[in-house]
């Protein structure tokens, strides 16, 4: 941190670039941090909290700018090539294990109880007592085991369920029952009753899952991608639906957002989207990582949740 | 026990009237419980276990029978006062709780995450970031808190709702923050996000949840039925959801089942219904209660969750 100057650090001028900055503002101001000035003066501007999106446009008119706090996991628009990387940027991690555990547990557990299908027997005024599933027993493979993953392996086994995580090669989440590393990929598939892919934007991610992967699931297996659009080959998973390879598809993220209305996902058989909604940003949560990275920034400490540039998370 | 006698105690013949009767079958053999036969000789059946609804047609055929085991929670069937009553009846009790979690936290989350707006905006090929709600920080009011709605308890507590519960007095649910009795109910329903009813139908728990309840509940709120038809005034229901009193309701249960095509509730706004699903009795499950019993059984001892004729559970 010896690059900063002594003023800039201890009466440092943040500038909020978000769609909720009414929201963060209110937070930020409440918790009465010493020597922040909140300003919208790019011109002064020491630190950026907000949306990537919006960050982006404004880089090259910040001649101060030291730190960037994204009020997102994702980071990718601040991460092209071509943009300044002459500050530190973190983003927001250890807020969204509960909210993607809710997601993911809402769609596991409205496959299981056939939710859909009841509808539709409601619209038909047919009592239709379908036999119902149940989570416990059942086997679900976690594509990524970070702080969501660690998350979401807990609130599986809460419901009796086991747990197989694939990572590079940490092996440190207790609730993970049995992990799976680099060449496994297609053992650690197999017999599967729920694929959940929660992986960053990066090339080792990139269409890691394909058909190779669709082939081995079972019939029955449901995949759900809440992490990033990329880690899917989007042919492949529309031919695993409508070949019935896999039961069905949740895809809350996809290689292009929004996705273009001509795309055949909007009407491939058996999936279900859910338009990015999986784990929102919201700001008393994300707040809170700004103000604890707030506190070290003015120490001259480390950040949290730094994002190398290179790596891409 | 002093009313059996010895050989029929130590050498039972046990009947089963299931509709699952060969999954039944199938685990009770493989428990190789000492003395017992299985036999469809009504003449020399000392004990039965199954359906209510088909040991009811056969209870005036069974000379020897000592005690039933129902494979339901609910009994109805066998407490019409014109039926004998010289037998020992259980219940199937202590197994629905985990079911009866994953239907209820099921649906919640269906509510918060807007799953069936979602699919429509789908439908219309319309990309629609409809803002994401939470259950944590959200409020649970658990009307009966018997072995299943501590299971839901300890589920929404995992989940971070705040938790209450209505019973007649016992106190003994850790996972509840805040208790209500009798002349409570009002008090207890005022600013909750969920009701769940978990009742037994008995003459106490008749028509409890009527108009004055939907009065003081928030216009938000919804209403989740799990235990008995009869625990609900079905017109003030109709009236609190046309009238957005409160903001849905999902029914598993009736007071005519199945539900007759004419009634109402098939096109009742904001009405979802899931056809007595919520707790499936698994024979897997329910022959643990009936083989943990037999054995208390042989050895004349008192059994589990005998249900009290007059009670009604």
């Amino acid at each position: 941190m010896k690059i900063m100057g002594t003023i800039a650090v201890n009466m440092p001028t943040l500038t909020i670039l978000s769609k909720e900055e009414i929201a963060y503002r209110f937070v930020i101001e409440a918790a009465n941090l010493p020597g922040l000035t909140i300003s919208s003066d790019f011109e002064n501007c020491d630190i950026v909290l907000g949306e990537p999106t919006m960050i982006r446009n404004a880089l090259a008119a910040l001649p101060r700018l030291k730190w960037v706090q994204s009020t997102w996991a994702g980071v990718e628009p601040l991460l092209d090539p071509s943009l300044r990387r002459d500050y530190i940027l973190t983003n927001a991690r250890g807020v969204f294990g509960g909210l993607m555990s809710e997601f993911i547990l809402g769609y596991l557990l409205a496959h299981e109880r056939k939710i859909f299908q009841r509808v539709d027997a409601q619209k038909n005024k047919k009592w239709d007592k379908l036999p119902t599933g149940t989570l416990r027993g059942k086997t679900v493979g976690l594509l990524g085991v970070g702080s969501i993953g660690a998350e979401v392996a807990r609130t599986a086994i809460f419901f009796g369920m086991n747990v197989r995580g694939f990572t590079r090669s940490s092996e440190t989440c207790m609730y993970i029952d049995q992990y799976f590393h680099n060449g496994d990929l297609l053992k650690f598939a197999e017999s599967l009753d729920y694929l959940i892919a929660i992986l960053p934007n990066t090339k080792e991610t990139r269409k890691i899952i394909h058909a190779e992967v669709f082939d081995v699931l079972p019939k029955h297996a449901v995949f759900i991608n809440v992490g990033r659009g990329s880690a899917v080959d989007e042919h492949d998973l529309i031919e695993a639906l409508e070949q019935n390879k896999i039961a069905a598809a949740v895809l809350d993220v996809f290689e292009q957002e929004p996705l273009p209305r001509e795309h055949p996902f909007w009407e491939t058989k058996n999936l279900t989207m859910t338009f990015h909604t999986s784990a929102p940003s919201f700001p008393e949560d994300i707040a809170k990582v700004f103000i604890e990275n707030y506190r070290l920034y003015i120490e001259g400490k480390s950040l949290n949740y730094q994002v190398d540039f290179e790596r891409g998370y």
